[in-house]
């Protein structure tokens, strides 16, 4: 097995995003903004300190804490309050605001398996002894798939995969790599780019989410038009359940009953913990060509990537801000005045071969659509910056300005009255509470038949955050669903989007999910109320 | 709904393939050839005539029949000997085997519902009455998914879906369309050709198969390199189980839990009955470019197509005939002695636009693996006869010849070890029968990562056909597994593979299909045997 052995993931703050050593001060155009788009807003009170925080007492027993050390060694089954802490859920806005408070929820111990085997001897004690596990990759889930939610068990521990790490097996002549599941993003490339390949899966979280942790949230990268989503990457994979091993993936196109690979690919670790996936990677391309775009509004702009889509055999990433994201982009580089007429601004970025033909053909569509050409810069700015959104984030909550993202997706057809059913559910929302907020919207994910939607909103909340979001959240929820939307494109759908979920496939469709998680985990330890919005199963008496 | 008229699909031998106005005899070069390959064949006892065929009598009962005339109106409940015998089974050369019998199983009726809530209603009283149901669609299957089993019931009936026939939706901005199950190939494409749009999925079975059977058996066509699987164009499905409705497929891209369009595609039948699908369509293309080249021989041939499916962006159709068949190709168009030279021969067809360029990135990956440009002639010849191979075998089997096809897939790194197993297992395995064979191999569905392998076995049986092919057959399918191939590429499952399917997905996976049909079909009607190769449910009392 190939190991990187200078880890490329760096610290992770524990109450925000990323590494502390990259938080920023707001940049002044949006401090300056923030007033005109939101009113006066209060600083928060201060947020509790890592060593404030207060946390139940592990419910683990001395030989439940044997039987972990026995599994995975003594030196990988951690009870401290830090480690608890730093696993005590994801990093949605309501997470990070969880963060603040002096008395918090947390899994009871954490434990790190290195193998399939140890995985596997985790699973068998933890359905014996009656405690219930999450598994845990790089943490970035923003859905609630990593509450240290117990269920009708005594206990609960994170399931840190991130020893699960390193390029199994490699097969050029195929141009396949079997990655262990807890390889982070940066990890997963420095090992194929070793080899001239790449995976080419760049998600905002790529710097800290791992391999199992893309296949098990379905996710999709920024280079989705030109690589797919995560899904259409993986063909194979290796899981334990709680019942037994499955492997799966022979061959990339198979007849041979359902496809049992996506059953587990958006389980989110309610069915198994997939150990080992095998991905379709590629050489990596020698070039890389940006151009940005402007459009009179989104409208123009949205049906210029349509047909884009339609057309295939264009750029490897597409992207589309609304009017009002791009006047605060551009707001960002000091620009405001002249941003707020700037319509709807694009970016491109090809990759790979045969560049100037795809650019030939997309630049002929996006111009017939109604756009103009603005250069490399903007888009090469996002591509230096694509990661930071959520720095911003921190910062913003800091400040006290509530901050946070939902996305959807829907066909071309769908997508206008679709974006403003979740506008207008934000905006009515924020104001039925009394609050100002400014709604941002981007597609970023394009396919020929349609595309996804992605909500940034900002609001200036007086009082309890937590408690104003909550409703407001029901309320976009509940539109995307009327709206004919999908409860997730890719953040997917953990505790927090569960009971959309049971409307999005219904009853039959919840009746297949529960029928498959009580077969394989039948005592319910895996990751209780996660997808599923009922519970399936009773815990040993 | 918009609905073709004038049906575009022929009729049907009822005891081998397609329209009877078409059967051939066998080409003067195949007739002369035989004998060289495969030795003195005698020719095989007369076949029984439809109205020589003995059935059981039909073991539905007048309470039964009126209930099912209740459920879709009382012409179209057919107990006829006729139409019994039209159902009793698919295509494969073992069923067309049993059909030259005097004695045979058959459905207990045809039932022909016209709508979803048709096929509801058959399914409640179905479940109330304990009658299995066999879904049945274009009835191509070649894996005995249509054989009338009813398991533990006490009747089983046909379920024919071509009343389900239409165009129900039509996006063009989203360019999708909503076709019933029950629309043939030809009909979808001609009710789409009149918005300029086509779906571009051609299997074999295209003049006869239906939407919902592409579906249902996660069928693949010839021009997979261009537009994909049939499983990547469907974006949406409607389904009715024995316990209640579902409706799936509100995006392109979703990460709402597992894909559980993926659960119905592939399941044949066992776990519901697919009424509507809904497919990405395309424009239609404006041109359609040849090209046919020659490889010293199958390995080069296979390199070459692994580059260009790598590379992308190149043909719509590729697909490369091993030595022997390319012999035997070329035998038909009278060129025996230069034939035996003349390696391996491969064909390519661009469609759609941007295709000087296609063609001039696959001319130089083709040409650097060893190929040779030989033309358009056998290029457009193979598309002109693309669907009439199964003719050639009604042909070969009234001359006493055994001839079938079976198929695989794995990586391109193992192709060349899978290929030589299964040619190995089919040789033996008739060898060991005292029988001369002949195998004949070509790649025709290329990917990334890998490719299908489609198997042709001529051989001179003395005796029963069906007797001795049984074990050759499991044979290969043994040789199939233990290599890493699928198995099935695009056939499917049926009844014939489902032991196979066992060994593929492993204990865990028989157990997550049989949790499925257990919470779905709980009285197990629905196809008894298909797919799950364990008894799932016990009929109601």
């Amino acid at each position: 097995m190939e190991q990187v052995t200078d880890t490329a993931v760096p610290p992770m703050r524990w109450n925000g995003w990323g590494d502390p050593a990259k938080a920023k001060d707001l940049p002044f155009a949006v401090r300056s903004l923030i007033p005109l788009l939101l009113g006066r807003i209060k600083r928060p009170d201060a947020a509790a300190m890592l060593e404030e925080v207060r946390i139940p007492a592990s419910a683990l027993d001395a030989a439940d804490l044997d039987a972990l050390r026995d599994a995975v060694g003594a030196d990988h089954v951690d009870t401290s309050a830090e480690a608890r802490i730093r696993h005590a859920g994801g990093r949605s806005t309501l997470d990070l605001l969880r963060r603040r408070r002096h008395e918090q929820a947390a899994p009871d111990a954490v434990v790190r398996p290195a193998s399939h085997l140890e995985v596997r001897a985790v699973l068998d004690l933890a359905v014996a002894r009656g405690i219930a596990v999450i598994p845990y990759g790089g943490g970035t889930s923003v859905v609630g798939a990593l509450d240290p939610e117990r269920g009708a068990h005594r206990a609960v521990i994170s399931l840190d995969l991130r020893r699960l790490s390193g390029l199994l097996r490699f097969d050029e002549v195929s141009a396949e790599a079997v990655l262990a599941a807890g390889t982070a993003g940066p990890e997963a490339e420095a090992l194929l780019t070793a080899h001239g390949f790449e995976l080419g899966h760049y998600p905002q979280s790529f710097r800290y989410a791992t391999i199992g942790g893309f296949a098990a949230a379905r996710s999709s990268g920024q280079n989705s038009a030109g690589y797919g989503r995560f899904d259409t990457m993986v063909t194979g994979i290796r899981v334990a359940t709680p019942t037994g091993d499955i492997e799966l993936g022979r061959s990339p196109g198979t007849a041979a009953g359902p496809d049992l690979i996506r059953v587990f690919l958006g389980s989110e670790g309610v069915f198994g913990v997939i150990t080992e996936v095998r991905v379709r990677v590629h050489p990596i391309p020698r070039e890389r060509v940006f151009e940005a775009w402007t459009f009179p509004d989104f409208t123009t702009g949205a049906d210029g990537l349509r047909r884009v889509a339609q057309q295939g055999g264009g750029p490897t990433v597409i992207r589309l801000s609304d009017e009002a994201e791009t006047a605060v982009s551009l707001a960002q580089v000091g620009k405001i005045g002249k941003a707020l007429a700037k319509g709807a601004s694009a970016i491109t970025v090809y990759e790979g071969d045969d560049i100037p033909a795809r650019r030939a053909r997309t630049t002929a569509l996006l111009r017939a659509a109604g756009g103009t050409s603005s250069g490399e810069g903007a888009a090469e700015d996002w591509l230096e910056g694509r990661f930071d959104g959520p720095y911003l984030r921190d910062s913003l909550l800091d400040a006290g300005v509530f901050c946070e993202t939902l996305e959807t997706a829907t066909t071309w057809s769908n997508l206008a009255e679709l974006r403003a059913a979740v506008e207008d559910a934000l905006r009515t929302g924020f104001s039925d509470a009394g609050a100002k907020s400014y709604v941002m919207c981007h597609v970023s994910h394009v396919y020929p038949t349609g595309a996804s939607l992605y909500f940034t909103v900002l609001a200036g909340v007086r009082g309890d955050q937590l408690a104003a979001w909550e409703p407001v959240k029901a309320r976009a929820n509940d539109a995307i669903l009327a709206a004919g939307g999908t409860i997730s494109h890719h953040h997917a759908v953990g505790r927090d989007h569960a009971p959309w979920l049971a409307e999005e496939i219904g009853d039959t469709g919840i009746r297949i999910l529960t029928a498959i998680k009580r077969e394989i985990d039948p005592t319910g330890i895996l990751n209780p109320g996660a997808i599923i919005p009922v519970p399936v199963a009773e815990p040993l008496a």
